[in-house]
């Protein structure tokens, strides 16, 4: 365990040579929101925040930082569910969300080239009208895509577009120890060395902080056509998705969802479902550059869903028809979460095959223990968003609740040979699930590589492992 | 510099406790093959070469060299061109090629498991009879996957689908303590931790051995058409690329090339190629689904070639037509060789807007020198292979010339934001072309992690860095 410096006025002043005064947070000046992310119980005061504008900024204030064995805790726009970007030791806290520009768009070789704090959602705004995509989707909008590097973010395209490590092509990153090293390129290929590049994308901030990104984007496609498909049950959907998988068709996403989760999010939202007759549905996204190309697609996968039991297709080929299906999807999370006093919850990954009988293992779970548990998720790669609601029990039931239904749920992916996290990362929420990740030459690897990335230890400590 | 100790009569006893000695090769029996590769002109023999048959066998060859502080070269098919499973401190090279069988092919993850020692023309020939799909395609099909991972080949269809790394969902790596280590999964998405899996692939056999694979497949695209472009001038032929990209539409290769190499490669084979009237040529590929799906995109290429100064367009849409020009193009590498005494090559990566710039250089090179050079490449992702080529030149000239020749064109791929290789590794041969990925703080880094993976250093020593 390392010790730090504690953070001191002297600190302070130094900082204070490095950016303007109004851009240093400390003491009363730190907001709340600071102090957390937006799910996990974690909370922590950072002694200062730093509101950074340029990568020489950053530079400045790590190699500040490391010659006075300072912690740092880099955060985006604190949208996490593990505690990532909580300051655990306190000490400085990086906010790069000011750091908010587009810097190239590059039509020849297809690249974006961003600070850390763009939000994804200005991102698609941003190449789109130039009929160019980012593939990667993760529900929450409003991240930055500094943070989507962090934690290699995936969302619902992952089926057919795979996730952001694969839109990642160069890096600029600040090391512990104020070193600017520029990673990738704007190439396609690269067989050049180390992979370091692929090191830093998904470290949560513990091995250096993007200060640049350079994106891979590709042409977007013309035509969208969403099939929404209530099956009588869960079971009856789910065991759909590798059938369709079988087909050699790969939709653009595949999401499963039940009845009570849509309930939520309509009345979260305000806004109607086209359909909650059935008990579960799965959600599906074809894209093309033609209605011809795609017909062919979903007509064979509806004819798959039909074959397997489905009650009903509805097509949503048009904005107006698509979009509250979407928007009712994007806000599960928010949803459930306003449907209970507080909750935690699971974000592990199973091969796709898989997907049904860890579905079902949660339901028993939830009858076993007589606790609400709420679920939806990306059916197409196997990545589950399971919810333990906390409800009305008191502190003790709560520890006890949650902690034995995490520790079932976690037990039973690695049965199946998943893995923790699919998509939002381990931070430090979900280290005490980490089982075999953290065998001890595992441990003793990730502590060697953390080392040659950050040999001080200063940067966003106690996470990960 | 690390000193190891020498292979001596007790290691080899040790060994053959391990292995059955008719899979140890020592001495005499030791093939001339073992002591180079396919290109570079490093040839050093090892002591003695271990056909490992099983991940277990490794595992305990590794422990003892790890142990006893001898120095490893893995080698797979040896059709490598940068000398990086050539064993320059002599020691145990561990080939895998007997470690070549299939493992599983999962149908329903769209997974394929592999041993390291399977040629990738094997994997073709037995996926795609299930109308699946491995789209890393480089030219040299009788590679081991092995080999592919360690220098992360890309190939000729990177430009729509990616590299090796963009396919590997799993490994299996034996440490070089002789520790098994399982990375990732038959899992889409991966936020759990460190990217160990991606800091192997590329690693060239310098931080584990790869003892198992599981690829990401794809659907089997049902129709291919190929489209043979001639241009008056080979900048005709690359200037077109930026604007096919700029089209919004994506082929599945783009390759450029000269006539005098189509000439070489029509001698070596004994084959007539469909057109060489033309300077320069592009050839491209596109795929899908249905001949209406491609034929949609080819249409609109079509006219840009021809937009931007194409003399004639041949298109090649069956088995019978498409086999010569692809098998043309397969045989470059070993027509140019043919041609000429000696040979070294240039493998650099540079921003696809880039490829017409950098071949104009290498011309004026080769005209500036009075020195053979030949090309052709990757137009779509930036990928160059450049030979120069030593003819009749005595050992001094040869010498000079080539490294003022790869000095020169390794410093202006440097210019324009280029990388030293796109597919083919650094291995030993390339080294000295490294530049700023060496600056002090790189090679610190590198260290570090090199040191995480393998305290000893008797992984693969002095290659890479």
């Amino acid at each position: 365990m390392n010790t730090y410096k504690t953070f001191d006025e002297k600190d302070f002043e130094a900082l204070a040579q490095i950016v303007d005064r109004e851009r240093l947070l400390w003491k009363d000046e730190i907001k709340e929101e600071y102090s957390h992310d937006e799910l996990s119980a974690e909370a922590h005061y950072p002694d200062v925040v730093v509101r950074v504008l340029s990568t020489e900024e950053v530079s400045k204030v790590m190699k500040y930082c490391y010659d006075n064995n300072l912690p740092v805790t880099p955060r985006g726009a604190g949208t996490g569910l593990v505690g990532a970007a909580v300051a655990v030791h306190k000490g400085v806290m990086i906010d790069t969300t000011l750091m908010n520009h587009f810097l190239e768009l590059d039509d020849k070789n297809l690249t974006l080239t961003v600070e850390p704090g763009v939000l994804i959602m200005e991102i698609y705004a941003y190449v789109e009208p130039h009929g160019l995509f980012y593939p990667p989707d993760p529900g929450e909008k409003s991240a930055t895509i500094g943070g989507n590097i962090s934690t290699n973010a995936g969302g619902m395209r992952a089926v057919k577009y795979g996730v952001t490590r694969d839109y990642v092509r160069a890096l600029e990153v600040v090391m512990a120890d104020g070193t600017v090293m520029n990673l990738g390129g704007k190439v396609v290929k690269n067989s050049t060395g180390y992979d370091i590049k692929d090191m830093i994308i998904g470290s949560e901030g513990t091995l250096g902080i993007v200060t640049k990104a350079t994106l891979k984007l590709i042409p977007l496609p013309k035509k969208t056509v969403t099939l929404l498909v209530p099956f009588p049950t869960l079971k009856h959907a789910i065991d759909t998705v590798p059938v369709i998988m079988r087909s050699k068709v790969i939709p653009t996403a595949v999401e499963f969802m039940e009845r009570e989760v849509i309930m939520d999010a309509e009345e979260f939202l305000g806004m109607k479902f086209p359909d909650k007759t059935a008990d579960a549905y799965l959600l599906l996204k074809f894209d093309g550059n033609s209605t011809e190309e795609i017909s062919g697609t979903y007509d064979d996968i509806a004819k798959i869903c039909l074959d397997q039991g489905a009650i009903d297709l509805f097509i949503a080929d048009t904005e107006e028809r698509e979009t509250p299906i979407w928007k009712t999807r994007g806000a599960f999370l928010e949803a459930i979460k306003g449907s209970t006093t507080e909750m935690d919850e699971v974000d592990c990954v199973v091969p796709r095959d898989c997907v049904n009988t860890f579905v079902e293992y949660v339901h028993q779970v939830r009858e076993d223990m007589g606790i609400r548990i709420k679920s939806f998720g990306h059916a197409g790669d196997g990545n589950l968003h399971i919810y333990i609601l906390r409800d009305d029990m008191n502190d003790a039931e709560w520890k006890k609740n949650l902690e034995g239904a995490m520790d079932r749920m976690y037990k039973k992916a690695r049965e199946l040979k998943g893995l923790v996290s699919g998509e939002h990362g381990i931070g430090f929420a979900k280290m005490s699930y980490m089982g075999e990740n953290y065998a001890p030459e595992k441990i003793e690897l990730m502590r060697g590589i953390k080392k040659a990335f950050d040999p001080k230890g200063i940067l966003n400590p106690t996470k990960l492992f």
